[in-house]
């Protein structure tokens, strides 16, 4: 069966019968359908005086064209937990619709393994990124509207940094020149949209504590220039209070289930270059209350989502991760070694091998944070006994372990050995999580720190330009903000081609860029692209609803 | 009390038992948190065997800045039936989020008559609104994806008539120019953004009987002309079932309540110029299934509003309409009779006179469709005796009925002989609907028949062009539409100043427009602005969280 057709053959419980597995009331649950719900701000505010549970990241290798499972295993883990006895709940990102439309829609999880119900979460789910696309668009309107009846800020219509959004890949909005059409449509000015999840205003949301921080971090957020180079925020236009209470409903986090009725939070889908890629403080705090074991994961592979979870989200939000969990597949190691995507039906142990360093430097890389780790080898049916051992004999050679889980074909049972792993690496308390590097370094120094600890680079390359900006923003008061790299996620280097565990290259930053709001510097390696475009025959043109009233194409 | 400080301290039951009022099943309610649901789309095929109720609409005077109350007045008589005895819905607009942050928020009638969630019904309520904001920029994308690909259908892109939406009041997007900034990011050509109820997708979800009618509606909307002028259709682009899709829950009618607790269908919004501007089809006929009797209202005055009603809604649904209330108030009729607004607290029975002429051509008018009318006079605190009797003694002399209303300050006690003389009006059985012209009318013979017959026009001024464009789309098959005329609101003629009854004048149509999805043709005469802007000082600026967690100043 395809995980679409598995999803669809859910036994799904009502949404409440979730909710009271963590002794959530019925009162507190905001229906969505029958299926989902938010969990009230109220509720949410009545667990601050409760005791944490244990908090497990689930991260991976640099991603492959042969995929690894990342939430996959998420979900497997959180359903084993809840199997061996554990109450568990996972903590996953939202989807974004627009790009459902373009190639086919991303299934949360995959198997036995999977968060309900499918459709909707690629779709408009319970509403959080609309809610996003119209706090972000209000902020744009209004500061159209402030230049068009007198400019009292002097904004400088050349230095407006603040773009639409759209959740729709949509390439001819990505440079426009808008308020054409003579006085009543305002100044002609250079103008963009990037898609929803891009937008600042999502990772505000996903960071921000409470709705009081929520409207203090929107009103922050840098929204142009003036000709004296001095910002405008969010707050001098006025609309912060009302971009809040757009967003407020949004900020309760969404609870759904794993197909095997396990309580599922989905909540927040910031990008995982231009910002931190995991799932909202608001959902993982909240779930920390709840239950006694949390698994969320973090975007990309370890170098970029692992770090960022670690540096800006856990910094950030004081969590303290007891477990991580490295997902690693043979297909990708054998890719890492050199086999192309098309022979990775054939057994070839040799290139496993050959691209297990990848894995091992992960594996490195997460011990500078003092957190534990395991690695979780996702199961594909072509993987031979032989393969498996080679990637159990690498890690052990690297003094951790790597557990065979199954949790795609069999669900809990799977994943089982997994998970039992993870209690006994929690329970062994020797998690002593720390940030790689401290507030107060300087934000050069803090993007060299990640890129020698972590990249492996031997130099960051930056110009003058970028270097005074960084000591202007020191100057302005951002210096003790953590940095948010922006780099191909398919490589430590800024060469997606280069697998493996590459040393001896530089990182070259070509653009910094303020998110006072979110609360962190971005620093652009690479291309980054904020507004994707359709590819050539869309998703799109092939969903419909079928005459079983199913929705087809979507996946 | 305020409207809002009422609304709040209503004293709402679970949405699950307004339904039970209407027989509706637990699992056909799709809650939206515990005082929304949307109604299943399976139940509401159920019901198609069942005996409809009896249909009556609310409409009202050309509005003044006095205020007439229509909504509010829908909500009482919906009360008032209910109280007398009789199983009573009604069925209205949904609200556009974007113009509750330029000027304060539009409640969902007022006082004692209220429905409620009204701070959600004024924010993201159900959705409804963002999945058509996502359907209809779907297919702005797809479109320009297809020119960006090779253009195989042979656009012309200087004819592109399918522009984008926000529901956002932002005058810097009602004309941009867009694809720039290189070969990736496509053609550059000139493009706009309307607000999103201005959409034709938000007209053909007012009008779609279910959806495959949805669907075949989408795929009929033109996007584009080529060179040789033959249109390209949504179909053409392949966009027309992933719009569906994304449209399948928003086609479901949301139920909420009024402050008596009585089912209230709250759906669709379209524009009441370029659209029809009514309660959805698909709101309208499942309520009439499920209560003897169905309360809803058209946009604007009746010469637009129950003019579209009757000729657009009615005729394309099927609908037998069988009573009509007209709503007057005694302050209006005195701003017809030609009082200042800041005069209108002093009794003035002499303007209340010179003003009933404007109510009086409404009362003809409506004969003119075969169904008959009461006038509802929706009380005001300042009204004397002696004007109310003034508007009673000129309705009398019309051969017709005044009624005076006080369910603003009573609720269903102060409409109750309103509802009671609806109830003999229907029992009567003298409603005869008919449309005010046939179907195979010539298009511009339809729009001299509602300039002459509705506005009391001498002639229709349209230059040749425009004339000829409509015999163009007569031998294309559009013959056959009704018209939807696009005029000010504030007069029978194109001048918003000429109040009372006049005649003498002439309709100029300044263009015409086909919407070939919703299936209309549009006859614009005057301004149409489908993109408004925001005033100097925003409401938006003043709504907040306050401290006590309620919404400040979106009311």
């Amino acid at each position: 069966m395809s995980d679409i057709e598995i999803a669809r053959a859910a036994n799904k419980k009502p949404i409440q019968e979730i909710g009271a597995k963590l002794d959530i009331p019925n009162e507190h649950l905001l229906p969505f359908g029958h299926d989902k719900a938010k969990v009230s701000e109220e509720f949410i505010r009545s667990l601050s005086g409760k005791k944490n549970g244990h908090l497990v990241l689930v991260t991976a290798i640099n991603p492959t064209p042969a995929g690894e499972g990342k939430t996959t295993t998420t979900v497997g883990l959180g359903d084993g937990l809840n199997a061996i006895g554990k109450k568990a709940a996972i903590c996953i990102r939202e989807a974004s619709l627009g790009p459902c439309f373009g190639m086919k829609g991303g299934a949360a999880g995959g198997g036995y393994a999977q968060v309900v119900p499918m459709e909707e979460m690629n779709l408009h789910f319970t509403g959080d990124f609309h809610a996003i696309t119209s706090a972000h668009n209000l902020l744009a309107a209004m500061l159209d509207n402030h230049i068009y009846w007198g400019n009292e800020l002097d904004i400088d219509i050349r230095r407006v940094v603040y773009r639409r959004v759209l959740d729709m890949n949509d390439r001819a909005l990505r440079q426009v020149v808008c308020s054409l059409g003579g006085v009543a449509n305002g100044f002609p000015r250079e103008a963009g949209f990037d898609i929803t999840v891009a937008s600042e205003v999502m990772a505000i949301l996903c960071l921000a504590t409470d709705l009081a921080d929520l409207e203090k971090r929107l009103g922050d957020i840098i929204v142009a220039y003036r000709r004296d180079r001095t910002p405008v925020y969010a707050r001098d236009i006025k609309a912060d209070g009302a971009m809040t209470v757009l967003l407020q409903q949004a900020m309760q986090p969404n609870l759904v289930q794993t197909l095997e009725n396990n309580p599922a939070f989905v909540h927040g889908g910031p990008f995982a270059n231009i910002a931190h890629g995991c799932n909202s403080v608001v959902a993982t705090t909240t779930a920390l209350k709840l239950a006694d074991y949390v698994v969320t994961e973090a975007g990309f592979g370890a170098d970029l989502g692992a770090e960022k979870f670690m540096n800006i989200k856990c910094r950030k939000a004081g969590l303290k991760p007891e477990a991580v969990v490295i997902v690693a597949t043979v297909r990708a190691m054998k890719m890492n070694g050199g086999v192309d995507k098309k022979d990775l039906g054939e057994e070839n142990v040799s290139a496993v091998e050959k691209g297990c360093p990848n894995l091992g430097r992960h594996i490195e890389n997460l011990r500078k944070f003092g957190v534990p780790s395991v690695v979780a080898i996702n199961h594909f049916v072509t993987d031979t006994d032989a393969e498996v051992q080679a990637v159990k004999d690498f890690v052990a050679s690297m003094g951790s372990e790597a557990i065979l889980c199954k949790h795609w074909a069999d669900g809990s049972k799977g994943s089982a050995e997994l998970a039992k792993k993870v209690v006994q690496i929690v329970e062994g308390g020797t998690a002593d999580y720390k940030p790689l590097y401290p507030d107060d370094m300087p934000l050069f120094e803090k993007m060299e720190t990640i890129a020698k600890e972590i990249y492996r680079a031997d130099e960051v390359l930056a110009d003058a330009k970028i270097r005074n900006q960084l000591k202007e923003w020191e100057n302005q008061g951002y210096g003790h903000l953590p940095v948010c790299m922006a780099k191909t996620q398919y490589s430590f280097t800024t060469d997606p081609t280069r697998r493996g565990a590459p040393t001896g290259h530089s990182l070259p930053i070509r653009e910094v860029r303020l998110s006072a709001g979110a609360g962190f510097v971005v620093a652009v390696c690479g291309e980054i692209m904020t507004m994707p475009g359709l590819p050539r025959v869309p998703s799109a043109e092939s969903i419909c609803i079928n005459e079983d009233g199913l929705i087809d194409g979507l996946f």
